[in-house]
């Protein structure tokens, strides 16, 4: 499966704190920077996550805004 | 200035792709990953980014989605 | 490997338009209904998409709003 | 009224689940799948949503991923 | 019909440039202020735009950053 | 520092409400319009929020709708 998002950061989950509907996960990225997903509860849970579990923050690229110096 | 999205990746304009209204930007973050943006050409120009510019990559934690191996 | 983003929608490839940077897919989904999707040129060659290809249309719940009748 | 999103799919809420300032809707679409949204709970009260109702999950094309089999 | 996203900014069409597959529309709020929109070139011929028509600029609340000063 | 985002509206915050992992947050802006926002709560605490602060609402152009009359 291929999926059209280009931006894949591999890392693992530092913290997942879920709380109503939603879920605001921390991922450590391999090369040690941290990238926050907000997602369901539901999606949360129906990918099993927990801290230290691998997993890739993925971003469509017409989300990601560029911001210079 | 603050700005409420919470993720920030810093890096260098790797390439700069400017097609019709839109421009492709790739970042080469200082960890080496590779963040792809589609912004407007108009704001590519307004930013003034050229190849090795110093920017920052900038998603909107909802705009974040996680995908388990 | 599952994605954290709630809707797939199956289908087929019903028309691919590539110009400049972007790509505009229309997928015909098994139920016959269309579904259209803006990605990257880049993205749609990546995928090797083409008309008849199976494909989802994959969108993530805070993407999606709601319109009463 | 017509508005620049490109998909409105038609069907009617499955559910509907609030939690703090959050709404999770799922809409049965008149074809049999299922579309899930998140949107304020303020804006659920504003359309009045309730199980049956009948409404529209509406996407913009920017906002569809492609994902390939 | 009423939509569930928040925000909606009524003005008129300031510019309208299609190019490819996407249009860059600028509405001129009925306060003065702009607000630049990317839609598709498609569906910016669906809505017959053309400056001085009358229009909303709609957002959905999940995609509204805040900076502070 | 400058952002590729296009549309940033001046005001001050109207309501400031934090429930859960969310915060819905309410800009009358300097024309007297409201723009609602939906921010983690972790970023309004970052922003150090709170009701009558000078912010500005930011959206990016490919989130922005166009809907005509």
């Amino acid at each position: 499966m291929a999926l059209s998002a280009r931006n894949r950061l591999a890392g693992t989950v530092k913290s997942l704190d879920t709380e109503g509907l939603m879920a605001e996960v921390v991922v450590e990225t391999d090369e040690g920077t941290e990238v926050t997903s907000i997602i369901t509860g539901n999606s949360a849970d129906r990918l099993g996550l927990e801290e230290g579990a691998a997993v890739n923050a993925v971003v469509k690229a017409t989300d990601v805004m560029i911001e210079n110096e």
